[in-house]
Protein backbone atom coordinates (compact mmCIF):
# COMPACT_ATOMS: atom_id res chain seq x y z
CA UNK A 1 0.00 0.00 0.00
CA UNK A 2 2.82 2.74 0.65
CA UNK A 3 3.02 4.52 -2.61
CA UNK A 4 3.10 8.20 -2.92
CA UNK A 5 0.08 8.77 -3.38
CA UNK A 6 -0.85 6.90 0.02
CA UNK A 7 -1.59 9.48 2.49
CA UNK A 8 -2.16 8.41 6.53
CA UNK A 9 -5.12 9.63 8.61
CA UNK A 10 -3.21 10.01 11.79
CA UNK A 11 -5.10 7.48 14.65
CA UNK A 12 -7.45 10.91 16.46
CA UNK A 13 -6.19 13.20 14.11
CA UNK A 14 -7.67 15.19 11.06
CA UNK A 15 -6.64 15.80 7.37
CA UNK A 16 -7.63 18.12 4.53
CA UNK A 17 -6.73 16.63 0.99
CA UNK A 18 -8.26 18.91 -1.75
CA UNK A 19 -9.28 16.95 -4.76
CA UNK A 20 -10.13 18.22 -8.15
CA UNK A 21 -13.27 17.79 -10.06
CA UNK A 22 -12.99 14.16 -11.94
CA UNK A 23 -10.40 12.76 -9.78
CA UNK A 24 -11.37 10.26 -7.04
CA UNK A 25 -9.64 8.72 -3.56
CA UNK A 26 -10.00 5.43 -1.57
CA UNK A 27 -10.85 5.45 2.55
CA UNK A 28 -9.43 2.73 3.59
CA UNK A 29 -10.25 1.32 6.86
CA UNK A 30 -6.71 -0.42 7.15
CA UNK A 31 -7.67 -2.04 10.39
CA UNK A 32 -11.16 -2.86 9.93
CA UNK A 33 -12.18 -0.69 12.96
CA UNK A 34 -12.01 2.72 12.37
CA UNK A 35 -14.58 5.42 11.77
CA UNK A 36 -13.62 8.07 9.55
CA UNK A 37 -16.28 11.41 10.54
CA UNK A 38 -15.92 12.87 6.50
CA UNK A 39 -17.11 16.81 5.02
CA UNK A 40 -16.36 17.75 1.23
CA UNK A 41 -16.30 21.72 0.73
CA UNK A 42 -16.55 23.62 -2.59
CA UNK A 43 -13.11 24.89 -3.25
CA UNK A 44 -14.17 28.14 -4.56
CA UNK A 45 -16.47 28.64 -1.29
CA UNK A 46 -16.98 26.53 1.77
CA UNK A 47 -20.25 27.92 2.43
CA UNK A 48 -21.29 25.09 0.15
CA UNK A 49 -20.66 22.00 1.13
CA UNK A 50 -21.59 18.22 1.48
CA UNK A 51 -24.58 18.03 3.32
CA UNK A 52 -26.32 14.75 5.06
CA UNK A 53 -29.72 17.10 5.35
CA UNK A 54 -30.03 17.25 1.59
CA UNK A 55 -28.45 14.29 0.11
CA UNK A 56 -30.92 12.44 2.49
CA UNK A 57 -33.79 14.66 1.42
CA UNK A 58 -33.27 14.20 -2.71
CA UNK A 59 -31.72 10.06 -2.18
CA UNK A 60 -34.48 9.90 0.06
CA UNK A 61 -32.33 7.21 2.45
CA UNK A 62 -30.50 7.31 5.51
CA UNK A 63 -27.75 5.99 4.03
CA UNK A 64 -25.74 5.96 1.03
CA UNK A 65 -24.90 3.43 -1.99
CA UNK A 66 -22.68 3.22 -4.50
CA UNK A 67 -24.27 4.83 -7.73
CA UNK A 68 -25.52 7.58 -5.29
CA UNK A 69 -24.62 11.30 -6.59
CA UNK A 70 -23.96 13.66 -3.03
CA UNK A 71 -25.15 16.92 -3.19
CA UNK A 72 -24.16 19.92 -1.76
CA UNK A 73 -26.47 22.19 0.62
CA UNK A 74 -27.25 23.99 -3.02
CA UNK A 75 -28.54 21.08 -4.04
CA UNK A 76 -25.21 20.14 -6.56
CA UNK A 77 -23.39 17.00 -7.08
CA UNK A 78 -20.04 17.75 -5.41
CA UNK A 79 -19.16 13.72 -4.97
CA UNK A 80 -20.02 10.40 -6.20
CA UNK A 81 -20.04 7.18 -4.09
CA UNK A 82 -18.49 4.78 -6.67
CA UNK A 83 -17.03 1.39 -4.85
CA UNK A 84 -17.48 0.33 -1.30
CA UNK A 85 -16.07 -3.05 -0.37
CA UNK A 86 -17.02 -2.29 3.48
CA UNK A 87 -20.47 -3.59 5.17
CA UNK A 88 -21.86 -0.03 3.94
CA UNK A 89 -24.54 1.59 6.37
CA UNK A 90 -22.15 4.89 6.51
CA UNK A 91 -24.01 6.65 9.24
CA UNK A 92 -25.46 10.50 8.00
CA UNK A 93 -27.17 10.90 11.31
CA UNK A 94 -25.16 11.48 14.21
CA UNK A 95 -22.82 14.75 14.96
CA UNK A 96 -19.35 14.62 14.98
CA UNK A 97 -17.52 14.32 18.18
CA UNK A 98 -16.55 17.22 20.00
CA UNK A 99 -15.07 18.51 23.16
CA UNK A 100 -18.58 19.42 24.75
CA UNK A 101 -19.28 15.81 23.62
CA UNK A 102 -16.79 14.01 25.89
CA UNK A 103 -16.99 16.35 28.81
CA UNK A 104 -21.03 15.13 28.16
CA UNK A 105 -19.64 11.61 28.38
CA UNK A 106 -17.32 12.40 31.76
CA UNK A 107 -14.33 12.56 29.67
CA UNK A 108 -11.59 15.11 29.55
CA UNK A 109 -11.89 18.12 28.19
CA UNK A 110 -8.49 17.83 26.29
CA UNK A 111 -10.23 14.08 24.78
CA UNK A 112 -9.07 15.10 20.79
CA UNK A 113 -12.53 15.19 19.07
CA UNK A 114 -13.44 15.12 15.04
CA UNK A 115 -15.41 18.78 15.52
CA UNK A 116 -11.62 20.26 16.53
CA UNK A 117 -10.09 18.15 14.10
CA UNK A 118 -12.20 19.71 11.33
CA UNK A 119 -11.11 23.05 12.59
CA UNK A 120 -7.65 21.97 12.80
CA UNK A 121 -7.58 20.72 8.94
CA UNK A 122 -9.46 24.08 7.58
CA UNK A 123 -7.54 26.31 9.54
CA UNK A 124 -4.20 26.21 6.77
CA UNK A 125 -6.71 26.85 4.43
CA UNK A 126 -8.13 29.82 5.73
CA UNK A 127 -11.34 28.63 5.87
CA UNK A 128 -13.47 29.24 9.24
CA UNK A 129 -16.85 27.20 10.24
CA UNK A 130 -19.41 28.68 12.85
CA UNK A 131 -21.28 25.25 13.10
CA UNK A 132 -19.36 22.10 12.65
CA UNK A 133 -21.52 20.51 9.97
CA UNK A 134 -22.95 16.96 9.98
CA UNK A 135 -20.04 14.78 8.75
CA UNK A 136 -20.24 11.05 6.68
CA UNK A 137 -19.22 8.70 9.28
CA UNK A 138 -17.31 6.13 7.21
CA UNK A 139 -17.53 2.85 8.57
CA UNK A 140 -19.63 4.14 11.19
CA UNK A 141 -22.88 1.92 11.99
CA UNK A 142 -25.57 3.44 13.45
CA UNK A 143 -28.43 1.72 12.29
CA UNK A 144 -32.47 2.76 12.45
CA UNK A 145 -34.29 -0.12 14.07
CA UNK A 146 -38.15 -0.34 14.07
CA UNK A 147 -38.14 3.04 12.60
CA UNK A 148 -37.50 4.75 15.50
CA UNK A 149 -34.46 4.08 17.87
CA UNK A 150 -30.45 4.09 16.66
CA UNK A 151 -28.15 1.24 17.96
CA UNK A 152 -24.77 1.81 18.44
CA UNK A 153 -23.04 -1.05 16.89
CA UNK A 154 -19.35 -2.35 16.82
CA UNK A 155 -17.93 -2.30 13.41
CA UNK A 156 -18.00 -4.92 11.29
CA UNK A 157 -15.60 -3.96 8.69
CA UNK A 158 -12.47 -6.23 7.10
CA UNK A 159 -9.16 -4.27 7.59
CA UNK A 160 -8.67 -2.94 4.49
CA UNK A 161 -12.17 -2.39 3.89
CA UNK A 162 -12.69 0.79 1.30
CA UNK A 163 -14.76 3.39 0.10
CA UNK A 164 -14.08 5.12 -3.45
CA UNK A 165 -15.53 8.74 -4.15
CA UNK A 166 -14.90 10.64 -7.14
CA UNK A 167 -15.52 14.72 -7.22
CA UNK A 168 -17.77 16.10 -9.04
CA UNK A 169 -16.68 19.71 -8.54
CA UNK A 170 -13.09 20.98 -7.28
CA UNK A 171 -13.30 20.47 -3.51
CA UNK A 172 -11.81 20.00 -0.23
CA UNK A 173 -12.27 16.96 1.43
CA UNK A 174 -11.34 16.60 5.51
CA UNK A 175 -10.93 13.03 6.96
CA UNK A 176 -10.77 12.54 10.44
CA UNK A 177 -9.58 9.18 12.16
CA UNK A 178 -12.61 9.50 14.60
CA UNK A 179 -10.78 9.56 18.86
CA UNK A 180 -14.19 8.31 19.93
CA UNK A 181 -13.54 5.72 22.83
CA UNK A 182 -17.03 6.59 24.55
CA UNK A 183 -19.48 4.45 22.12
CA UNK A 184 -18.82 1.01 20.72
CA UNK A 185 -18.74 2.13 17.19
CA UNK A 186 -14.93 2.67 17.01
CA UNK A 187 -14.34 -0.59 18.16
CA UNK A 188 -14.97 0.09 21.54
CA UNK A 189 -11.41 -0.97 22.77
CA UNK A 190 -10.30 3.01 23.58
CA UNK A 191 -7.41 2.62 21.09
CA UNK A 192 -8.36 4.53 17.76
CA UNK A 193 -6.05 3.76 14.95
CA UNK A 194 -4.71 4.97 11.65
CA UNK A 195 -6.71 4.54 8.36
CA UNK A 196 -5.70 5.76 4.85
CA UNK A 197 -6.41 7.69 1.69
CA UNK A 198 -4.84 6.78 -1.40
CA UNK A 199 -5.36 9.31 -4.16
CA UNK A 200 -6.89 7.33 -7.61
CA UNK A 201 -5.03 6.99 -10.93
CA UNK A 202 -6.79 9.91 -13.06
CA UNK A 203 -7.94 6.82 -15.90
CA UNK A 204 -7.51 10.27 -18.73
CA UNK A 205 -4.53 11.01 -18.05
CA UNK B 1 -58.23 31.03 20.85
CA UNK B 2 -58.16 34.27 19.68
CA UNK B 3 -56.22 35.59 22.63
CA UNK B 4 -53.55 38.31 23.46
CA UNK B 5 -50.87 35.41 24.21
CA UNK B 6 -51.78 33.78 20.64
CA UNK B 7 -49.24 34.89 17.90
CA UNK B 8 -50.36 33.93 13.78
CA UNK B 9 -47.73 32.24 11.70
CA UNK B 10 -48.64 33.33 8.44
CA UNK B 11 -48.79 31.06 5.78
CA UNK B 12 -45.59 30.50 3.72
CA UNK B 13 -44.22 32.97 6.54
CA UNK B 14 -41.82 32.82 9.33
CA UNK B 15 -41.59 34.45 12.71
CA UNK B 16 -38.93 34.68 15.81
CA UNK B 17 -40.41 33.90 19.24
CA UNK B 18 -38.36 34.87 22.31
CA UNK B 19 -38.62 32.25 25.15
CA UNK B 20 -37.46 32.61 28.95
CA UNK B 21 -36.57 29.81 30.50
CA UNK B 22 -38.99 27.99 32.58
CA UNK B 23 -41.61 29.70 29.95
CA UNK B 24 -44.39 27.24 27.68
CA UNK B 25 -45.11 27.75 24.36
CA UNK B 26 -47.87 25.91 21.97
CA UNK B 27 -47.22 25.14 18.45
CA UNK B 28 -50.93 24.58 16.87
CA UNK B 29 -51.58 22.91 13.42
CA UNK B 30 -54.37 25.28 13.46
CA UNK B 31 -55.63 23.30 9.89
CA UNK B 32 -54.36 19.79 10.52
CA UNK B 33 -51.79 19.91 7.91
CA UNK B 34 -48.93 22.37 8.22
CA UNK B 35 -45.57 21.66 8.35
CA UNK B 36 -43.50 24.07 11.17
CA UNK B 37 -39.94 24.02 10.84
CA UNK B 38 -38.83 24.95 14.56
CA UNK B 39 -35.12 26.84 15.21
CA UNK B 40 -34.14 27.82 18.89
CA UNK B 41 -31.29 29.47 19.77
CA UNK B 42 -29.67 30.54 22.88
CA UNK B 43 -30.43 34.16 23.75
CA UNK B 44 -27.05 34.82 24.77
CA UNK B 45 -24.88 33.05 22.39
CA UNK B 46 -26.70 32.27 18.88
CA UNK B 47 -23.97 29.84 17.85
CA UNK B 48 -25.63 27.52 20.41
CA UNK B 49 -28.40 26.19 18.85
CA UNK B 50 -31.11 23.03 19.20
CA UNK B 51 -29.46 20.68 17.40
CA UNK B 52 -31.38 17.78 15.70
CA UNK B 53 -27.70 15.61 15.46
CA UNK B 54 -26.87 15.80 18.73
CA UNK B 55 -30.36 15.06 19.71
CA UNK B 56 -30.30 11.79 17.84
CA UNK B 57 -27.09 10.79 19.38
CA UNK B 58 -28.19 11.74 23.07
CA UNK B 59 -31.35 10.37 22.38
CA UNK B 60 -30.76 7.40 20.10
CA UNK B 61 -34.29 7.78 18.27
CA UNK B 62 -34.48 10.21 15.14
CA UNK B 63 -37.45 11.00 16.68
CA UNK B 64 -38.61 13.08 19.81
CA UNK B 65 -41.44 12.52 22.25
CA UNK B 66 -43.27 14.23 24.91
CA UNK B 67 -40.94 13.64 28.15
CA UNK B 68 -37.29 14.18 25.91
CA UNK B 69 -34.93 16.91 26.80
CA UNK B 70 -33.34 18.77 23.64
CA UNK B 71 -30.29 19.89 23.37
CA UNK B 72 -28.23 22.38 22.02
CA UNK B 73 -24.62 21.38 19.54
CA UNK B 74 -22.82 22.04 23.08
CA UNK B 75 -24.89 19.04 25.24
CA UNK B 76 -26.62 21.67 27.32
CA UNK B 77 -30.63 21.33 27.62
CA UNK B 78 -32.74 24.20 25.84
CA UNK B 79 -36.09 22.57 25.43
CA UNK B 80 -38.31 20.38 26.96
CA UNK B 81 -40.61 18.57 24.72
CA UNK B 82 -43.74 18.32 27.26
CA UNK B 83 -46.93 17.42 25.39
CA UNK B 84 -48.09 16.19 22.33
CA UNK B 85 -51.76 15.57 20.67
CA UNK B 86 -50.30 14.88 17.17
CA UNK B 87 -50.21 11.52 15.44
CA UNK B 88 -46.34 12.73 16.42
CA UNK B 89 -42.81 11.47 14.54
CA UNK B 90 -42.44 14.92 13.65
CA UNK B 91 -39.05 15.06 11.16
CA UNK B 92 -35.46 15.35 12.42
CA UNK B 93 -33.95 14.33 9.30
CA UNK B 94 -34.65 16.77 6.25
CA UNK B 95 -33.08 20.01 5.30
CA UNK B 96 -35.19 23.26 5.61
CA UNK B 97 -36.30 23.78 2.27
CA UNK B 98 -34.84 27.32 0.57
CA UNK B 99 -34.71 28.64 -3.02
CA UNK B 100 -32.04 26.15 -4.50
CA UNK B 101 -34.06 23.45 -3.29
CA UNK B 102 -37.36 24.76 -5.59
CA UNK B 103 -35.38 25.28 -8.52
CA UNK B 104 -34.02 21.95 -7.92
CA UNK B 105 -37.87 21.15 -8.11
CA UNK B 106 -38.11 23.15 -11.21
CA UNK B 107 -40.01 25.64 -9.21
CA UNK B 108 -39.70 29.43 -9.28
CA UNK B 109 -36.46 30.98 -7.45
CA UNK B 110 -38.73 33.10 -6.26
CA UNK B 111 -40.78 30.95 -4.28
CA UNK B 112 -40.71 31.68 -0.56
CA UNK B 113 -39.11 29.02 1.81
CA UNK B 114 -38.24 28.46 5.42
CA UNK B 115 -34.39 28.98 4.49
CA UNK B 116 -35.03 32.67 3.95
CA UNK B 117 -37.98 32.87 6.48
CA UNK B 118 -35.22 31.68 9.23
CA UNK B 119 -32.55 34.36 8.12
CA UNK B 120 -35.65 36.95 8.45
CA UNK B 121 -37.13 36.31 11.49
CA UNK B 122 -33.71 35.99 12.96
CA UNK B 123 -32.20 39.67 11.23
CA UNK B 124 -34.14 42.07 13.31
CA UNK B 125 -32.66 40.10 16.38
CA UNK B 126 -29.19 40.94 15.23
CA UNK B 127 -28.48 37.11 13.97
CA UNK B 128 -27.03 35.98 11.03
CA UNK B 129 -26.75 32.50 10.76
CA UNK B 130 -23.68 30.96 7.87
CA UNK B 131 -25.37 27.84 7.55
CA UNK B 132 -29.03 26.93 7.90
CA UNK B 133 -28.68 24.80 10.99
CA UNK B 134 -31.45 21.65 10.56
CA UNK B 135 -34.43 22.27 11.79
CA UNK B 136 -36.85 20.21 13.63
CA UNK B 137 -39.82 19.74 11.08
CA UNK B 138 -42.78 19.79 13.42
CA UNK B 139 -46.13 17.61 12.01
CA UNK B 140 -44.38 16.33 8.79
CA UNK B 141 -44.43 12.85 8.46
CA UNK B 142 -41.19 11.02 6.51
CA UNK B 143 -40.80 7.93 8.39
CA UNK B 144 -37.39 6.16 7.76
CA UNK B 145 -38.98 2.00 6.70
CA UNK B 146 -37.03 -0.92 6.26
CA UNK B 147 -34.57 0.54 8.60
CA UNK B 148 -32.83 2.97 5.18
CA UNK B 149 -35.50 4.64 3.14
CA UNK B 150 -37.10 7.89 3.80
CA UNK B 151 -41.49 7.79 2.88
CA UNK B 152 -42.95 11.47 2.39
CA UNK B 153 -45.97 10.89 3.46
CA UNK B 154 -49.27 13.63 3.47
CA UNK B 155 -50.08 14.53 7.51
CA UNK B 156 -52.32 13.08 9.42
CA UNK B 157 -52.84 15.76 12.12
CA UNK B 158 -56.22 16.83 13.17
CA UNK B 159 -57.31 20.71 12.76
CA UNK B 160 -55.88 21.91 16.63
CA UNK B 161 -53.13 19.36 17.14
CA UNK B 162 -50.65 20.89 19.10
CA UNK B 163 -46.86 20.27 20.30
CA UNK B 164 -45.82 21.76 23.61
CA UNK B 165 -42.28 22.33 24.83
CA UNK B 166 -40.44 24.69 27.61
CA UNK B 167 -37.29 26.44 27.72
CA UNK B 168 -34.72 25.14 29.87
CA UNK B 169 -33.03 28.75 29.02
CA UNK B 170 -33.55 31.52 27.50
CA UNK B 171 -34.03 31.18 24.05
CA UNK B 172 -35.04 32.25 20.62
CA UNK B 173 -37.36 30.50 19.13
CA UNK B 174 -37.99 30.72 14.89
CA UNK B 175 -40.84 29.09 13.46
CA UNK B 176 -41.35 28.52 9.65
CA UNK B 177 -45.11 27.69 8.41
CA UNK B 178 -43.11 25.91 5.57
CA UNK B 179 -44.11 27.02 2.24
CA UNK B 180 -43.66 23.36 0.38
CA UNK B 181 -45.80 22.56 -2.56
CA UNK B 182 -43.36 20.00 -4.07
CA UNK B 183 -43.33 17.28 -1.30
CA UNK B 184 -46.61 15.58 0.27
CA UNK B 185 -45.48 16.06 3.76
CA UNK B 186 -47.40 19.93 3.48
CA UNK B 187 -50.53 18.56 2.35
CA UNK B 188 -49.82 18.17 -1.36
CA UNK B 189 -52.60 20.53 -2.29
CA UNK B 190 -50.14 23.54 -2.99
CA UNK B 191 -51.64 25.52 -0.61
CA UNK B 192 -49.92 26.71 2.73
CA UNK B 193 -52.00 27.54 5.93
CA UNK B 194 -51.57 29.87 9.00
CA UNK B 195 -49.82 27.89 11.90
CA UNK B 196 -50.55 29.65 15.42
CA UNK B 197 -48.16 29.77 18.57
CA UNK B 198 -49.63 29.98 22.23
CA UNK B 199 -47.71 31.20 24.90
CA UNK B 200 -48.93 29.32 27.99
CA UNK B 201 -49.46 30.38 31.37
CA UNK B 202 -46.22 30.32 34.04
CA UNK B 203 -47.78 28.51 36.52
CA UNK B 204 -45.31 30.06 39.48
CA UNK B 205 -46.46 33.52 38.48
Amino acid sequence: MPNTDTITIAAGHGLAVPLEAGRSLRVVNTHGTQVVDTWAFVATDSTELLSMAHCREVLQRITFEPGDRLITNRYRPILTFTADTSPGRHDTLIAACSREMYLHAGRSGNHRNCADNLVEALKPHGIMVGLIPSPWNLFMLAPVVDGRSIEYQRPRCRPGDYVEMRAEMDCLMVFSACPDDVYPTNGGNGTPVDAHVELLEDLDE
